[in-house]
């Protein structure tokens, strides 16, 4: 990530309403912002029991406990460490077992074995926030840029970790033949199918691409620099395709027709035996799907979520259309943008399309588009660990655009890179059609 | 297993100061061992956290927790479903879960994913064990055989799995970098050398084998029939190989040279880098070792442990000896048997050698030996469900005999066999050098 | 393999009419051997292009080519080299390409890359074979004991290689499309279905079993030494089980139904798919076999071949028998045996059942016996890399009995024990039904 | 692929000298280019033996057979077949052995297993390539556009495998203990050290990229339509990296320092122990190269070759540069383009960098650049099955530029896109830098 010119804050950073803070000086506004984004972390982590917040279920989901831990030894070994005087490491093993993946600070505990740390326990990850907290608050105090900056990051990468939080779980509570419920489901809107998808036009052209760092507001490093690109005349539909849409696809023989698919995709549609989206299961002749509120009835008026960029990718071909290039997502986002009522804190399966239809670009699933994970022209990372936080991932990924319904509130902005392997499915991932003029 | 003639009920079945019991009616003296083991269950567990008892470190090892769900399970399935009427099953998803591996009660979860069960939780397996002890203790108030014979065979179940727990446990916690402490040490003795080995010498001749379906007590069906082999003169080690004997073959380049071991275990020795007895690690010149009073040193005075089949017969032939067979093991613990203090109570790492040096053949490890588990003659596995108790698995594995440490206290006889693949080293596993003669 | 008092040579040795040799000095009889067992092995070969014999299917089995040049290295390596003054090696790489398992001769090419070793070419080869015979021949005008002992051992391992050269290819051919014939196949005799089994009584007692090493005829060191085993009454089938009676167990569900299965078994039957022997598939609602003259309707005359251990004692629960015990198939052929017309020549996939049926226990598959290869009591293996011919691999293993259609003529004995993974179906493998009295 | 206006033919299309052909109908000199391509696929496949024509050493590699049977099989499948009235299939085996994977063709033979092919053998691979080029020189005499249009395609995916055919036998060949010799090296010129890189200056602008299908020429769907971008300042080295150049990165720990490394690739270099380029082994303290000429010492002045992805953007970083994008590198080639001699008929180890120093942007090795492989704006895959050829392999695959020693004489082209994964090694792939202004 890139520290300098990146972190200017600013009212952008707070994603809660601000009023009451305005006219307070940054590093109070910073610790309010601090309590309530590591609040947070605890309230979506609170339904969970010890044994919930242990496991593992695959390679790439951590478990909750390991979440709670992780965010907090970034800010232990980035931030308390090197600028808090006179501050005692909480436990000295927590740096092999809460280091994700950043060679510069030494070896880690392996990915795979995150499930095999029966200890630390969850109290004593609930001890280790305490003592970093505390730490923290004293060290907010009196902290000025940079470290202001780094904080901003810390608060960023937490709020990934919180939907991290909820991807994982959802994954390892999906292997569970119980199902477990993570929430209660709120009681759920009649079903109203979408209306027919609207194409917003742009024309060629040179367009800004990216975040500016001269701006306010915090960008992730892979967002800069701003650039231009030139553009081709294209169109984007104003919204993701829903699950009913999607349905027809499947209906049509979608997963049995290697036409529509990529090499790659269709050698995992026939290893893994795909029929249809992650967490779909067939009940008689109607689809169910499991959802952090358990197991529900698929909705036609969702957005279909779960899928692979192979799957977003099939389906766009067989649509006779195209997915977005992230450009081509970014400038029509500008263009077409209003923000809309963010339904996160009311349910985690996507939002119905119809509630939301004449609001926004942003959506409740992320969305995949066709360009793969590559550094913008000009960027460089950083040197040290932290220069390892998004440039050493830019290979065999394509980027998602947008947010999700699990996507904190005022994580998410128009030059958001998100980034996955194409194969994969536990993000909240689903996609939107575009196609050439 | 084989119920009738099989679980003759008398003291023998006591693994307990039996004075007290001996005038009560049987059934009595059954309820209170049902009570005794069922509780033991529970002391060896208590230590464990909620986390604790989740985690599975691999595909042989179950979790804590399940081991608790799935002895219950045996008693609730095979004995309460079938005999007491109206008995009301506690959670019918639970048949699913905790069902290891009888096909004939139907589908089961997949033994590698059980370490992805948070649910249910430590707490609400307690609760399912207070419901089945109930229902238990009713059923027990009337039982006559043959359910008095299926409830001892469940007691022995449990027992079978209280050993496991400990292994299992041990296995998971040598896999944390924390490596934690299930109980704390007790004061060791000073290491004192054991004396040379002697030899126990057998002429040879026709021997009894395997238990006497005539005679008192339990045992499994397959130390069943009793029948006779010829046995040619042989002589039998009057104890285990200790650790500081296996060092000297370790001196020896035992691990570096392939003429002392079987092809399939020298594989095994290269690809997994094996250079030592599981758990042990070098720590500069010397040698620590993981055990459940958390991480020590290495005794030369204590028997070997934690070897498998490859490494034992590695060893033997280094010495210019062999291993036993399990008859022969069996004849000469006839014949030289005398009891011991039995020392788990007391720790975890086998007993040293020297204390229990004069007493028994029967050591605190078990002992692997040449034969290869497979049916005595005669044998015929139960129909039905409890039919697949033992003889599915007589194939690639190798028979122990013996006790260990961590084995229940009334729960060895000498015609017990224990049996796992030849290249386990999980289990509480040394063994003893055999000759001819 | 055990030299002395083993190899003694004697008529018996010989597999072709030995009347004319009777009267030459033994080394010249010795010569005549050498030379007909070493032309077999490029009669064998000579159906087979450079491409066939240079294919590998699996890491079990090997191409032609490397047969032919490995069996040659073993004369070089083993005799050549320490007796022959003045020999030069043929090619020094060969040491590292030819050498099978020998780890005291050193490092060598790994068994599951010899499919990629385009060189030497079949030619090269050859040019192996003579260089080596031409310099056998040398050393045999003038060899005496213990050199002809080692050739003979080189003999029968070359005999050894020559099944396998058979089993390896067929198993290569059933992976290619087009099913290539290895040899036509000769006008079959019309399917007459095979008599009800008979059983051969045997009362119990004390019997020798293994080879007598004071006796005329080589064996493997594992035939040795004689010993004496105590058998309970059992009874033995005159006959393997027929492909007609196997189709029975098969109709009844038996590849559908885990109660007749081992563990292990059951879980590769589901997860390889199996539902009938190797090399069968269902052409219709009939059944096709893939043979060494290629692909041709089953005859239900013929014994069940290419079955695992798994099915041959999975149909032995079904049918309500068991396998016999290695002991009880040497003690029954001892009794009850008389020579039979060899029939390999003829054809390759086993004779049937009928035209042998009076004749011999021993029959056209290989059979499995319920007995674990283990050492006899008093085994040693050689010191020295003639110590791993077959001590090594005494694990893990079940002992075959008989010989198949594929066995060299006079290469079988009453003592042989054959051995393979209770998984392997890709030798010449059927299996004879055994009960207790 | 793309066959309306793709295919003009022009002499633009023929490789070799060209002058005599100019006078002649266009089908004849379609015809003369058909006879000199295939007989050029028959002369790089003559010095293999029919054992090194049937091995495949990895899942990626293809045997030299099938190569020579595939290309064969595309003219007959998708032109003769079609567009020859009376074409009879040589052998209707062969639509299922030699699809490469033309899912709308049908099944076909698993790609791993190619190399278990021993049949059809070599010479019968050689007939099927008389039997079609005599159907293909009696359709040429009458045929005209489109189906001259789909023979150039087929003469075109020749020449591709043609490099395949060399690379992949490479890679065999380099399994091989004995590393057979493909062809005699030519004494080598003296290493003379290449002068220090130039870099070739672009200013920012909008810039056409790929080929122009009004023009004349062929070009792949992939290189189509041609577009425009927007490119910033930059500039590019005008020679790949050297050996010398690679190994001062070697010596500086290039491959033991995690923060040059995408983590993708770091992870390889640790599970794979990589430490040098393919191909490149350590002898004592100097380096060895196996080439199609044998093993050969490492010249400092060639460009290094047979680098993943990954090892170049390492290389890239440690140097404070960048690889270049493939736009970057196509302008630039424009620009700065002057033809050279091409040398891969002399040699098939990279030449060296000094002696085509002043000539061109095209070297000796496939450059890696740092784009990933996707459509370009507008492309649309061709319906049917000639639509598999590109399109659905536009993902997890970067794209490299150039050309290699290996690369047909006339095959190569400035727009030219190949692509392969970022690990993959086995091609002849080096890199070129580049750097912002």
């Amino acid at each position: 990530m890139k520290s300098n010119a990146t972190f200017f804050l600013d009212e952008g950073d707070l994603p809660f309403p601000q009023g009451s803070l305005k006219k307070r000086p940054q590093s109070k506004r910073i610790t309010d912002l601090y309590r309530s984004i590591r609040a947070e972390t605890e309230r979506l982590a609170a339904p969970l029991s010890a044994e919930d917040q242990t496991i593992q279920s695959m390679p790439d989901a951590s478990p909750t406990k390991w979440h709670r831990a992780h965010t907090t030894w970034f800010f232990e070994t980035f931030i308390l460490e090197p600028f808090l005087q006179g501050y005692s490491v909480f436990d000295p093993a927590f740096n092999y077992l809460f280091n994700s993946y950043y060679e510069a600070i030494g070896p880690r505990h392996p990915r795979p074995s995150r499930g095999l740390l029966s200890r630390p326990g969850m109290d004593r990850v609930a001890d280790y926030r305490v003592h970093v907290d505390r730490a923290m608050e004293c060290l907010l105090e009196t902290a000025d840029r940079p470290i202001l900056d780094l904080i901003i990051l810390g608060l960023n990468h937490e709020q990934q970790h919180q939907e991290l939080l909820l991807t994982d779980i959802k994954h390892a509570f999906s292997r569970s033949p119980l199902f477990p419920i993570y929430k209660a489901a709120p009681s759920p809107p009649n079903v109203t199918l979408p209306p027919k998808i609207d194409w917003w036009p742009i024309k060629s052209g040179l367009y800004p691409i990216g975040h500016d760092a001269s701006e306010k507001g915090f960008a992730f490093d892979n967002e800069m620099p701003r650039h231009t690109v030139f553009l081709e005349d294209y169109a984007l539909a104003d919204r993701p395709v829903s699950n009913g849409e999607y349905r027809a696809f499947m209906d049509d023989g979608g997963y049995e027709r290697p036409e529509f698919w990529l090499s790659d995709g269709w050698a995992i549609v026939q290893a893994e035996h795909w029929d249809a989206p992650a967490y779909w299961r067939r009940e008689g002749s109607a689809w169910q799907v499991f959802t952090l509120h358990g197991m529900q009835d698929v909705r036609d008026d969702e957005p279909v979520c779960h899928v692979s960029y192979f799957e977003a990718a099939a389906y766009a071909l067989w649509a006779g259309c195209r997915l977005p290039r992230e450009h081509e997502w970014e400038v029509a986002a500008r263009r077409f943008h209003s923000d809309h009522e963010h339904t996160h804190s009311q349910h985690f399966h996507p939002a119905s399309l119809t509630s939301s239809r004449q609001k926004a670009i942003r959506q409740d699933v992320w969305e995949w588009t066709a360009s793969a994970y590559a550094p913008y022209p000009g960027y460089h990372a950083e040197a040290g660990a932290l220069g390892e936080y998004n440039g050493k991932f830019m290979i065999n990924q394509m980027v998602l655009r947008g947010r999700s319904c699990a996507t904190p509130v005022g994580h998410d902005r128009i030059t958001y890179r998100n980034f996955f392997p194409p194969q994969a499915r536990w993000q909240f991932s689903g996609f939107r059609l575009a196609k050439d003029r």
